[in-house]
């Protein structure tokens, strides 16, 4: 099996989701870190080198790089549970990533972002203009999720899949960018599930 | 095999993606059209019986729904040419497919229709305010869709995967959102290549 290493930067959840897909599967990963608030991805050999993109994370498989966090997960856990083997439960496991990428993500993580590692004082105009947008956005993804878990222990079928790798990494550390857990009681259920998977490790 | 209905708004290029693959594959798909201007897909019928998250597209297959473009792609695509056979190649498709609804959806298709369907005059401030970062993150979105498409006929592979469906819906009608499609030689061509696919079919 080919050499993995994960090009992050260990505060991002994106990162982090790729860390604990491999442990979940049981897959060595190497490490390497990058700073992003010091502009590390953005330099000439990381762009031409790793991800023409500028971002993290990136998993190098043997000589080959791969970025974005849900495609990573993807390739790691081809042909595992995570994965589910029904063609329907499949593609909706994917509708759950493309929702956490385009609902949650922008609002949830950036939030968290901004508060925790820049600081609501050090922000520009423009994005203190837009945390009222970015609040309203990630209490309505947190809301979607609230009502599919009040019924349903996981995102797809009867087990954990990717869909709840992604959805977590960046949901259970929300408070960090101002969301209230307590509000949404099946979320919190739902978090200590993932939590309690065979082979879990948390964020650094 | 069962019976497909594309939940749409024709003007979006979200829902495009879904028909396009569609007809490239030859399968049939009954349409049922909303009107997104005018709340049809926030009514407590769509948001209880087809989408909680009160958007379109979704893909109706038989009784069950799957919400997100391109999980909807997937879903018709699985087993076909569209979908590469290597390993590596399949999640290198998904790593574009994100990169379209992170990088590239929110910029160059939001601009569309704020300018095209709202009408700058109708923005509020903080959409107005969101301009100028929209249209440079649609530029670096383009940049690096340029720069791939300089070396590479197709986004994966040596043929059009979802990742050039996906790519495509926006790109092609990115003037329209006030982006110029001649600063990019390398995608016009890949345009053309697209729509000269057997079997494409232009958006409405």
């Amino acid at each position: 099996m080919e050499d993995l290493t994960l090009h992050e930067d260990p505060r991002s959840g994106n990162c982090y989701k790729i860390r604990l897909t491999a442990a979940l599967l049981g897959r060595p990963l190497a490490r390497r870190g990058y700073d992003i608030m010091k502009g590390e991805t953005r330099t000439p050999e990381f762009l031409q080198g790793v991800n023409a993109n500028g971002r993290i994370p990136v998993l190098q498989v043997g000589s080959r790089f791969l970025p974005e966090s849900n495609a990573a997960c993807w390739y790691l856990a081809e042909g595992s549970p995570l994965i589910p083997a029904d063609a329907f439960d499949r593609a909706d496991m994917l509708r759950w990533m493309f929702f956490e990428q385009y609902n949650h993500e922008p609002n949830v993580a950036t939030l968290r972002f901004w508060l925790l590692f820049v600081g609501e004082a050090n922000l520009n105009v423009f994005q203190k203009d837009q945390i009222m947008a970015k609040r309203a956005g990630g209490e309505a993804a947190l809301a979607v999720m609230e009502e599919h878990l009040a019924a349903s222990d996981w995102f797809v079928g009867n087990s954990a899949t990717l869909a709840d790798i992604a959805l977590y990494a960046y949901t259970h550390v929300c408070e960090a960018g101002g969301f209230r857990l307590r509000d949404h009681p099946a979320i919190c259920r739902w978090l200590n599930r993932v939590s309690g998977l065979p082979g879990y490790v948390p964020m650094d």
